[in-house]
Protein backbone atom coordinates (compact mmCIF):
# COMPACT_ATOMS: atom_id res chain seq x y z
CA UNK A 1 0.00 0.00 0.00
CA UNK A 2 1.19 3.17 -0.96
CA UNK A 3 0.60 6.41 1.22
CA UNK A 4 -1.49 7.67 -1.99
CA UNK A 5 -3.73 5.10 -1.71
CA UNK A 6 -6.93 5.56 0.77
CA UNK A 7 -7.80 2.72 2.70
CA UNK A 8 -10.91 1.37 3.04
CA UNK A 9 -12.79 -1.50 5.29
CA UNK A 10 -12.77 -3.42 1.97
CA UNK A 11 -8.96 -3.38 1.58
CA UNK A 12 -8.79 -4.56 5.52
CA UNK A 13 -6.75 -7.88 5.58
CA UNK A 14 -8.76 -10.00 7.50
CA UNK A 15 -7.51 -13.40 5.92
CA UNK A 16 -4.33 -13.06 7.54
CA UNK A 17 -5.22 -13.68 10.86
CA UNK A 18 -8.27 -16.42 9.92
CA UNK A 19 -10.59 -13.12 10.04
CA UNK A 20 -9.55 -11.49 12.69
CA UNK A 21 -7.39 -8.36 12.72
CA UNK A 22 -5.29 -7.16 15.95
CA UNK A 23 -6.89 -3.48 16.94
CA UNK A 24 -4.18 -1.34 19.40
CA UNK A 25 -5.98 0.06 21.28
CA UNK A 26 -4.80 3.95 22.50
CA UNK A 27 -5.92 7.05 24.43
CA UNK A 28 -5.85 9.75 22.02
CA UNK A 29 -5.07 12.28 24.98
CA UNK A 30 -2.67 10.41 26.95
CA UNK A 31 -1.12 8.67 24.22
CA UNK A 32 -1.49 5.61 26.76
CA UNK A 33 -1.80 2.68 24.81
CA UNK A 34 -4.67 0.83 26.76
CA UNK A 35 -5.35 -2.78 25.40
CA UNK A 36 -4.90 -5.01 22.75
CA UNK A 37 -8.45 -6.59 21.03
CA UNK A 38 -9.32 -8.21 18.12
CA UNK A 39 -12.07 -7.05 15.44
CA UNK A 40 -13.57 -8.90 12.52
CA UNK A 41 -15.02 -7.03 9.38
CA UNK A 42 -18.51 -6.61 11.32
CA UNK A 43 -16.95 -5.02 14.29
CA UNK A 44 -15.07 -2.83 12.15
CA UNK A 45 -18.80 -2.00 10.41
CA UNK A 46 -20.26 -1.61 14.07
CA UNK A 47 -17.44 0.86 14.61
CA UNK A 48 -17.77 3.25 11.48
CA UNK A 49 -21.15 3.00 12.18
CA UNK A 50 -21.84 4.27 15.56
CA UNK A 51 -18.29 5.62 16.23
CA UNK A 52 -17.91 3.64 19.62
CA UNK A 53 -15.18 0.75 19.68
CA UNK A 54 -16.05 -2.75 18.95
CA UNK A 55 -14.35 -5.74 19.06
CA UNK A 56 -14.78 -9.44 18.62
CA UNK A 57 -14.28 -11.34 21.99
CA UNK A 58 -12.07 -14.27 21.04
CA UNK A 59 -13.12 -15.73 24.21
CA UNK A 60 -16.26 -15.38 24.87
CA UNK A 61 -16.58 -16.19 20.41
CA UNK A 62 -19.54 -13.16 20.57
CA UNK A 63 -19.05 -8.96 19.78
CA UNK A 64 -18.08 -7.12 22.16
CA UNK A 65 -19.01 -3.19 22.56
CA UNK A 66 -16.36 -1.81 24.62
CA UNK A 67 -17.83 -0.41 27.67
CA UNK A 68 -21.74 -1.34 26.38
CA UNK A 69 -22.46 -2.10 30.15
CA UNK A 70 -20.34 0.52 32.22
CA UNK A 71 -21.33 3.19 30.02
CA UNK A 72 -17.75 4.00 29.36
CA UNK A 73 -17.34 3.51 25.63
CA UNK A 74 -14.72 4.49 23.45
CA UNK A 75 -15.04 7.08 21.02
CA UNK A 76 -13.10 6.99 17.78
CA UNK A 77 -10.96 10.03 17.39
CA UNK A 78 -8.86 8.68 14.52
CA UNK A 79 -8.57 4.99 12.75
CA UNK A 80 -5.36 3.56 10.85
CA UNK A 81 -4.92 1.07 9.42
CA UNK A 82 -0.79 -0.22 9.14
CA UNK A 83 1.47 -0.57 5.93
CA UNK A 84 0.82 -4.04 5.26
CA UNK A 85 -3.31 -3.68 6.26
CA UNK A 86 -3.67 -6.34 8.07
CA UNK A 87 -3.75 -4.25 11.90
CA UNK A 88 -5.50 -1.13 13.09
CA UNK A 89 -4.79 1.24 15.35
CA UNK A 90 -8.08 2.85 17.36
CA UNK A 91 -6.98 6.23 18.84
CA UNK A 92 -10.03 6.45 21.17
CA UNK A 93 -11.67 8.95 23.49
CA UNK A 94 -13.16 7.17 26.82
CA UNK A 95 -17.06 8.38 27.30
CA UNK A 96 -16.77 8.76 30.94
CA UNK A 97 -13.15 8.27 31.98
CA UNK A 98 -15.06 6.74 35.32
CA UNK A 99 -14.67 3.33 34.79
CA UNK A 100 -10.64 1.82 34.18
CA UNK A 101 -10.38 0.02 30.88
CA UNK A 102 -8.88 -3.07 32.37
CA UNK A 103 -10.69 -5.40 33.93
CA UNK A 104 -8.20 -5.26 36.61
CA UNK A 105 -9.13 -2.01 37.57
CA UNK A 106 -6.04 -0.75 36.23
CA UNK A 107 -5.73 2.34 33.36
CA UNK A 108 -4.19 0.20 31.11
CA UNK A 109 -3.68 -3.49 30.27
CA UNK A 110 -0.26 -3.07 30.41
CA UNK A 111 0.61 -2.23 33.68
CA UNK A 112 3.07 -4.93 34.26
CA UNK A 113 6.52 -4.31 33.51
CA UNK A 114 8.39 -7.75 32.58
CA UNK A 115 11.72 -8.57 34.51
CA UNK A 116 13.94 -11.30 33.42
CA UNK A 117 13.83 -14.07 35.13
CA UNK A 118 16.60 -15.94 37.42
CA UNK A 119 17.15 -17.98 34.44
CA UNK A 120 17.40 -15.21 32.05
CA UNK A 121 20.22 -13.53 34.00
CA UNK A 122 22.19 -16.67 34.57
CA UNK A 123 21.45 -17.21 30.86
CA UNK A 124 22.90 -13.18 30.50
CA UNK A 125 26.06 -13.97 32.51
CA UNK A 126 26.86 -17.21 30.62
CA UNK A 127 27.22 -15.49 27.45
CA UNK A 128 29.13 -12.48 28.66
CA UNK A 129 31.48 -14.88 30.58
CA UNK A 130 31.89 -17.01 26.89
CA UNK A 131 32.35 -13.56 25.45
CA UNK A 132 35.02 -12.16 27.67
CA UNK A 133 37.22 -15.67 27.23
CA UNK B 1 -2.58 -11.93 36.85
CA UNK B 2 -2.95 -9.57 39.59
CA UNK B 3 -0.54 -6.13 39.76
CA UNK B 4 1.24 -7.71 42.98
CA UNK B 5 2.65 -10.23 40.86
CA UNK B 6 6.00 -9.78 38.88
CA UNK B 7 6.02 -11.35 35.27
CA UNK B 8 8.81 -12.73 33.79
CA UNK B 9 9.88 -14.25 30.91
CA UNK B 10 8.27 -17.86 32.05
CA UNK B 11 4.91 -16.16 32.55
CA UNK B 12 4.00 -14.84 28.81
CA UNK B 13 1.49 -16.93 26.95
CA UNK B 14 2.84 -18.19 23.94
CA UNK B 15 0.52 -20.85 23.17
CA UNK B 16 -2.30 -18.85 22.71
CA UNK B 17 -1.02 -17.65 19.26
CA UNK B 18 0.87 -20.81 18.24
CA UNK B 19 4.22 -19.87 19.97
CA UNK B 20 3.86 -16.16 19.34
CA UNK B 21 3.08 -12.98 20.94
CA UNK B 22 2.39 -9.86 19.62
CA UNK B 23 4.40 -7.29 20.44
CA UNK B 24 3.39 -3.21 20.28
CA UNK B 25 6.11 -1.09 19.61
CA UNK B 26 5.90 2.60 20.80
CA UNK B 27 8.25 5.48 20.84
CA UNK B 28 8.98 6.09 24.36
CA UNK B 29 9.41 9.99 23.34
CA UNK B 30 6.80 10.79 20.98
CA UNK B 31 4.87 8.46 22.39
CA UNK B 32 3.56 7.23 18.98
CA UNK B 33 2.92 3.54 18.13
CA UNK B 34 5.23 2.69 15.37
CA UNK B 35 4.74 -1.01 14.50
CA UNK B 36 2.74 -4.15 15.75
CA UNK B 37 5.35 -7.02 15.48
CA UNK B 38 5.68 -10.82 16.71
CA UNK B 39 8.12 -12.57 18.90
CA UNK B 40 8.62 -16.06 20.13
CA UNK B 41 10.16 -17.06 23.36
CA UNK B 42 13.99 -16.88 21.82
CA UNK B 43 13.02 -13.18 20.54
CA UNK B 44 12.25 -11.98 23.61
CA UNK B 45 15.43 -13.37 25.21
CA UNK B 46 17.41 -12.36 22.60
CA UNK B 47 15.64 -8.82 23.52
CA UNK B 48 16.42 -9.16 26.86
CA UNK B 49 19.99 -10.56 26.04
CA UNK B 50 20.71 -7.31 24.02
CA UNK B 51 18.76 -4.68 25.05
CA UNK B 52 17.25 -4.15 21.53
CA UNK B 53 13.80 -5.27 20.66
CA UNK B 54 14.14 -8.72 18.32
CA UNK B 55 11.15 -10.01 16.50
CA UNK B 56 10.21 -12.97 14.94
CA UNK B 57 9.35 -12.53 10.88
CA UNK B 58 6.13 -14.41 10.00
CA UNK B 59 6.16 -13.60 6.53
CA UNK B 60 10.44 -14.69 6.26
CA UNK B 61 9.72 -17.04 9.03
CA UNK B 62 13.56 -16.20 11.06
CA UNK B 63 14.63 -13.85 13.52
CA UNK B 64 13.93 -9.93 13.00
CA UNK B 65 16.82 -8.30 14.45
CA UNK B 66 15.01 -4.82 13.48
CA UNK B 67 17.39 -1.81 12.03
CA UNK B 68 19.97 -4.43 12.57
CA UNK B 69 21.28 -3.49 8.61
CA UNK B 70 20.40 -0.19 9.18
CA UNK B 71 21.98 0.31 12.50
CA UNK B 72 19.05 2.24 13.70
CA UNK B 73 18.16 -0.80 16.34
CA UNK B 74 15.20 0.41 18.46
CA UNK B 75 16.80 0.31 22.42
CA UNK B 76 14.24 -1.24 24.63
CA UNK B 77 12.93 1.97 27.27
CA UNK B 78 9.86 -0.34 28.99
CA UNK B 79 8.88 -3.67 28.50
CA UNK B 80 5.41 -4.35 29.82
CA UNK B 81 2.87 -7.35 29.42
CA UNK B 82 -0.78 -7.06 29.18
CA UNK B 83 -3.08 -8.66 31.90
CA UNK B 84 -3.70 -12.00 30.33
CA UNK B 85 0.16 -12.34 29.56
CA UNK B 86 -0.39 -12.99 26.02
CA UNK B 87 0.66 -9.06 24.39
CA UNK B 88 4.03 -7.36 24.67
CA UNK B 89 4.37 -3.59 24.70
CA UNK B 90 7.78 -2.35 24.28
CA UNK B 91 8.51 1.03 24.43
CA UNK B 92 11.54 1.97 22.53
CA UNK B 93 14.22 4.28 21.58
CA UNK B 94 15.77 4.36 17.94
CA UNK B 95 19.67 4.38 17.98
CA UNK B 96 19.92 7.11 15.60
CA UNK B 97 16.75 8.34 13.98
CA UNK B 98 18.11 8.25 10.53
CA UNK B 99 15.98 5.46 9.10
CA UNK B 100 12.10 5.26 9.50
CA UNK B 101 10.78 2.47 10.85
CA UNK B 102 8.17 1.88 8.03
CA UNK B 103 9.67 0.30 4.90
CA UNK B 104 7.69 2.61 3.08
CA UNK B 105 9.46 5.87 4.90
CA UNK B 106 6.59 6.72 7.02
CA UNK B 107 8.14 7.48 10.47
CA UNK B 108 5.37 5.02 11.86
CA UNK B 109 3.50 1.87 9.87
CA UNK B 110 0.05 3.39 10.85
CA UNK B 111 0.27 6.46 8.58
CA UNK B 112 -3.02 5.70 6.40
CA UNK B 113 -6.68 7.15 8.19
CA UNK B 114 -9.28 4.46 7.23
CA UNK B 115 -12.08 5.63 5.63
CA UNK B 116 -15.61 4.46 5.32
CA UNK B 117 -16.01 2.67 1.29
CA UNK B 118 -19.07 4.12 -0.26
CA UNK B 119 -20.69 1.04 0.32
CA UNK B 120 -20.60 1.07 4.15
CA UNK B 121 -21.84 4.76 4.27
CA UNK B 122 -24.87 3.13 2.01
CA UNK B 123 -25.15 1.11 4.87
CA UNK B 124 -25.32 3.90 7.26
CA UNK B 125 -28.04 5.90 5.74
CA UNK B 126 -29.92 2.99 5.76
CA UNK B 127 -29.66 2.05 9.46
CA UNK B 128 -30.81 5.50 9.66
CA UNK B 129 -33.73 5.90 7.48
CA UNK B 130 -35.18 2.18 9.75
CA UNK B 131 -34.58 4.38 12.96
CA UNK B 132 -36.58 7.41 11.45
CA UNK B 133 -39.29 5.71 10.08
Amino acid sequence: MSAQQLPTLQGIDFDKGGGLVPVIVQDASSHAVLMLGYANREAVERTFQTGHLHLWSRSRQEFWYKGERSGNVLRIRRLTVDCDADTLLAEVEPATGETPICHTGAETCFFAELEPSPLDARHRVTQADTVER
